[in-house]
């Protein structure tokens, strides 16, 4: 096994029991401590019980486990999940609460939960109706460089081919397609400096902001229908800086301006709106992350649908749902979890959305591709 | 000699010599470091000086010295400078340049130049016509707690009384009449948090601003003319800051504005006319200081005028002048330098105006109360 990358890794190999049931499998996942960039002994834990299931074919890049099944279905799924977590928040390790059936504590909602799930079904469906690509991955939750899905994108593209992926971020248990882009700019004002007491002799640019102000308040916001889903996009100001000191003008002002794009948008059109909508500014293109279009007409995607039921929302926040779409393969966020509660301190779950996730995607798995069967777990 | 406050001072004390000329007396002062808090040789060089002239009394407080002569004259002047600079900037010791007469380095103009004029003066005009208060402080460039005029002026008002006072800042050798006073205020708007791909469930407080600037950009400025001459009032952002992190609309968003008003406005109608301006918005004072009348009307005034001649300005940034003002007593700025090179690496005064000084300030207490007198140096 591999040793790169981790930085405080050490004991024996956690063992993942993959024979239990999903809630106590969650807790054995929460239980090893896996901030970003510290996923080694996750990634170990979760490589050694894959590769011992002799149904699977394992493949591992950095602390990123593909494990596939080769079935020579006529259909291929991808199901994700991230193995890592924000920071420990005083919320390490998990406590259940038996009376509400909740469980508490750091990765219970993003997204241990969607990762036992994951190992549940990898483990006990041994032959599935479609060919299943099991994915448990490093990095989600800090700079892109380091996101394990990106780098299987770029190094193993083949690994990722399908005909539909499940990304199981949290999602209260429930369809969540495709996703909006974001983009940041710095749109920056320029003046010149002067001392405050001498103010006519300069040019202020935080003053000069104010225009940059008024057109972020005039903005409307699109709300265009894609698949039957109503998006919602955004225009806001998430940061302004300006000052030199406190007796003089200011000759710079930088407003970081976040957008939010729905699926129907280019990343160069983003880029072009924003361009449009701060003109005779200086505009710094800073983060731009495309949108994914919620692919919900493929028939891979019908099935899910039927199979797991319920109603289908939009998702406006951005994820790695977008590097499916850019590799052409159409995807949903499908997890158990209340995003709301995701990188809170009272991170929180409720175990029978895991059970409830764990279910729908086992009939899913294991029905014909007519309609949802329920079956209990192996 | 106290010891008190003093940071890095170490070694004998340094010796002026103010039987020499005033650009070398210059450049023995500028040659002692003293950046603020640091004042202790410089003032100990100072009082040793002054302590040796019989004609003198002198009194120490902190790193601030006074020296008084005591001849019973009708009329009484103070002839104040600040002994400290701000921090050294590539540009100690200072350096001479012959061919243009110009004196470079830190504390040039601000203020050794007219600290060299107030020894050359305290040191051979023993029987000045009006009898003086030399006042050298300290910590002039730093926060006002610190500052040892103020200290002065708590501790021992008698030392400041007099019907006249000249504060030696730089004023290209010309009078600088009264000061505008400062005030500055947060205007602070608030709103409600939400995740920047969900913008329309929060409250944005930085777009909320944009009327706060919108504001700032209408204001016009008021010049009223006081004693002939005319100020020039200022109102500016001189800072704003906003923003909790790139994917959160933020809930809060902070203007600092600094008001610079005219002698004509007092400290309390100052701060009303700022909360007035903003109204609607949480305002929150955080700096006030007075302006200073130009008294130019007062006797001692106008024979110092006459003394010195030339154009008489007013005022706009703010000086220790008000200080005086606040005493009762009329005082104006006029010493050699150019304001504009004050702090800066490029600091520097031509040798000439530290010349003009020293021999407009002898005529003036050397000549009787009817006009000016022009004596060489002593």
């Amino acid at each position: 096994m591999t040793s790169s990358g981790s930085r405080t890794a050490t004991g024996p190999t956690p063992v993942l029991d993959l024979d239990t049931d999903v809630v106590t499998l969650t807790r054995q996942l929460c239980d090893i401590e896996s901030v970003s960039r510290d996923e080694q002994r996750i990634a170990d834990a979760v490589e050694t019980a894959l590769t011992a299931l002799p149904h699977l074919s394992v493949t591992r890049l950095g602390h990123t486990v593909v494990a596939r099944t080769e079935l020579g279905r006529g259909e291929r799924v991808v199901i994700a999940g991230h193995l890592d977590t924000v920071p420990v928040n005083g919320n390490f390790p998990s406590r259940m609460d038996e009376e509400t059936g909740i469980l508490h504590g750091l990765g219970t909602c993003d997204m241990k939960g969607g990762d036992a799930v994951i190992l549940r079904l990898a483990a006990t469906v041994p032959e599935p109706v479609r060919d299943v690509t099991y994915v448990l991955y490093e990095a989600e939750e800090i700079e892109e460089e380091f996101n394990g899905l990106k780098r299987v994108a770029e190094e193993r593209p083949d690994l990722l081919e399908a005909d539909f992926a499940i990304l199981m971020e949290p999602s209260n248990a429930g369809v969540e397609a495709g996703c909006q882009g974001t983009l940041r700019v710095e749109v920056r004002t320029t003046g010149e400096r002067a001392h405050s007491a001498r103010s006519w002799k300069g040019v202020n640019a935080i003053h000069g902001a104010a225009d940059v102000l008024a057109r972020l308040n005039a903005y409307e916001a699109r709300r265009p229908v894609i698949d039957g889903l109503e998006y919602h996009e955004g225009l806001n100001a998430v940061a302004i800086r300006g000052g030199v000191a406190g007796n003089v003008v200011p000759d710079e002002c930088v407003v970081e301006v976040n957008y939010r794009f729905a699926p129907d948008v280019s990343t160069v059109e983003a880029e072009a709106f924003v361009r449009d909508f701060f003109e005779g500014y200086d505009v710094t293109l800073t983060d731009l992350g495309a949108a994914a279009m919620p692919g919900l007409d493929r028939p891979a995607a019908q099935q899910f649908l039927e199979a797991v039921g319920g109603r289908v929302a939009p998702k406006f926040g951005w994820t790695d749902v977008a590097r499916f779409t850019a590799l052409g393969v159409p995807a949903v966020n499908y997890g158990p979890g209340d995003p709301l509660f995701a990188h809170k301190a009272d991170e929180h779950v409720p175990v029978a959305e895991i059970e409830h996730c764990e279910r729908a995607l086992r009939a899913w798995l294991t029905a014909g591709p007519a309609g949802p069967a329920e079956r209990a777990g192996a």
